[in-house]
């Protein structure tokens, strides 16, 4: 047995451990976490994922817990659900994107995940064929990465531009791209740049990518969360010029990333996709995958439909009021440059200046310095596809964001080359 | 961009929407649900799938809906699970599969899974190797199947034996599996086959793939689901003789399948696996996978913990019933056979005596006609690898599993040879 198993590769390897989990966001901001300071007095502060459930400035409405709990109650949806989805979910779903459209999507263009990652994963095996390649967005989410590197689809990468508000270098795109290029991804509003994207340079988008003759993937999971000057315009809009897959989610809108529940839509209006048999390329990916819980997928409809915008804009105002702080408290900080005040997502992309720190040789370095010294995790920018820089998430309670970013600012005056 | 989406074989083809999702189990019992009789005054009865949660006999306990509800009330549970489960659940997990052996499982061993089918990919995802093979059993649950095909691993029946209470064709074993072979597969209870394995049966089971040098994946979604002389015997009690993956969730004895709540649990007393970086592997593939939702997980260990023995002895009372209905009824139709009373999960398998029959080619012509005539959904044998044998499912209300048989009857007597 012993022998067999080592036959096929299964023992304890250096290789396998170090693989790409560690690289993951998820993999380092644990690590990072394990090894913040355990003599430290002050509690740890992790400003390094997404994820403000666990804050109760963050929690979620009443509304969303009720829908839930009344669908588990009524015992009407402890059933398997079929295949993208119970109806009056595709529904709900498809009436609320076309709240932003101009055009009416059908809840045959909605199909149900496991929340927007498991989006993000049907999207990829539905567009992996042998030569095909995709482009993705660098900085970008290194979830699109790994799952091209699964399965199989070529990935290549163009340029986000921070001194324009990390639109998208258009001309890189056309560069890169060639007749084996099938999609490109946006990810709006952005992980992890805090930007949000104007109606002009997404019909830049659109016009770019119906020359290329690909389709434009929308990553939209931080979709209306948006507080600057800039309203969210869905990529939706442009779908009579070229094709949009659009990935969402209850997940960051809602406050709820652990209840799993996203979407994949074909935004369609001039019947493409349809004609070249997207749908059952989906439904032959979705087959045998995972599927949400039928009672959430049953309390989508009162989700969508009953949330207050005040609601919405409580958290809304937290948000705008949070990334005004980072922005304001990282000026005091000369070794840190923020190119831009976050206007949407959760999050701040940070360059660090190394040429005035004396003893940091990368982002890595300094994050795992930081953890050790001050219990505060940010997130190395290597990790998102840019090196020496750091992602910030001021989606956290205003006391903890305060008393980390003046623990960061302590750690830098540290670590400053002295003159 | 049509042009495009052509070149990587985007488009309607014949074959897209003929392939495997019609020769799904789900696929073929969607197809003859679409195609029972409109005209026919009676409601159409399905006797194909093996989701009761719809009928009101099966509602799950009270204590499993307030743990839920619990759980999302608190507004503890919205944050993202990490890879493997969050611990409490873990440890639930494993205390509640260890009461039934003679060692302790850790939390460690235990990986939480979207329902039991997701644990059946995570498992072949983890065996599959470029030449390795894995033995299935056939009649079988064509998912693993599907999952070894789309995964790269070869696959190999062997029989189960009708005669002998369709225990495992050990000899066949023995004789398809070969240096390569990584693997076998067993499903206790049955499906499709209601049988129940003696302690026995499992033991010559656990020394034959010891002595092949081979993992047992014991796929136990049916796991206490008994209501014969025989009591459920988990395969991790055979752990010291050979390590053993053990496939469950709730979906079964708790009769919620919609809830996508399973688990991966490596049974292995002796250390062998974890020597081998099996863990690492199954997180390697489980790190990008979807996850169930973390309340639901939260509610776990109330689940397993709170559950009155009332209720499921209710249930077990039901499906005894239910069992001894069936095969008393179908002892009065000549053209079909049934080798066993079921005494496990919610199924029996019978054999059609097509000799008897005039004008019926097959299994799949058979259900077409039922389904037609007497608006009575029943699975073909072929689905799971029986040609000409039929799957019954018998968990449903009394009264639509006594007007199903009845209509069994009277389509098998109209459909006789005249003498």
């Amino acid at each position: 047995m012993e022998g067999k198993l080592k036959k096929f590769g299964f023992e304890v390897s250096e290789k396998i451990e170090k693989d790409p989990p560690s690289y993951s966001i998820k993999g380092v901001v644990s690590f990072l976490n394990e090894i913040t300071n355990e003599d430290d007095r002050r509690l740890a502060i992790s400003l390094g994922l997404g994820d403000p459930s666990r804050f109760k400035c963050f929690r979620t409405t009443a509304i969303a817990e009720d829908a839930v709990i009344e669908a588990i109650r009524s015992a009407k949806f402890n059933f398997y659900a079929p295949t993208g989805g119970i109806f009056p979910a595709r529904k709900a779903i498809a009436e609320y994107l076309s709240n932003d459209l101009h055009y009416q999507l059908s809840p045959e263009d909605i199909y149900v995940t496991v929340g927007c990652k498991h989006a993000m994963e049907v999207t990829v095996k539905v567009l992996a064929r042998p030569e095909a390649n995709i482009l993705l967005p660098r900085p970008g989410f290194r979830n699109y990465e790994n799952f091209a590197n699964l399965h199989h689809l070529e990935f290549r990468l163009f340029d986000l531009l921070p001194e324009r508000g990390w639109e998208v270098d258009l001309d890189a795109v056309e560069a890169i791209a060639d007749e084996n290029t099938i999609a490109m991804v946006i990810i709006n509003p952005g992980n992890p740049c805090g930007s949000v994207y104007s109606y002009e340079h997404l019909s830049k988008i659109a016009e770019t990518a119906r020359k290329l003759g690909i389709l434009v993937v929308a990553d939209e999971v931080y979709g209306h969360v948006v507080f600057g000057s800039k309203p969210f315009v869905p990529m939706g809009v442009f779908g009579s010029t070229v094709p949009v897959f659009t990935l969402g989610s209850i997940s960051k809108r809602w406050m709820v990333p652990g209840w799993r529940l996203g979407w994949l839509a074909t935004s369609d209006p001039t019947g493409l996709l349809r004609k070249c048999g997207i749908a059952d390329s989906i439904k032959n990916v979705l087959d045998p995958a995972p599927l949400s819980p039928t009672f959430i997928q049953a309390a989508v409809p009162e989700i969508l439909q009953k949330t207050t915008e005040e609601f919405f804009s409580k958290t809304i105002d937290i948000l705008r009021a949070a990334s005004a702080l980072c922005y304001d408290k990282l000026e005091e900080i000369p070794s840190i440059t923020c190119p831009q005040k976050a206007e949407g997502s959760m999050f701040v992309l940070v360059k660090l200046n190394l040429s005035l720190l004396e003893d940091i040789e990368d982002d890595m370095e300094f994050c795992l310095k930081l953890a050790k010294e001050e219990s505060l995790v940010l997130l190395p920018g290597v990790t998102v596809g840019l090196k020496n820089w750091l992602r910030i998430t001021f989606a956290v309670e205003q006391s903890s964001l305060e008393d980390g970013l003046g623990r960061l600012k302590s750690f830098c005056e540290r670590h400053e080359k002295k003159p």
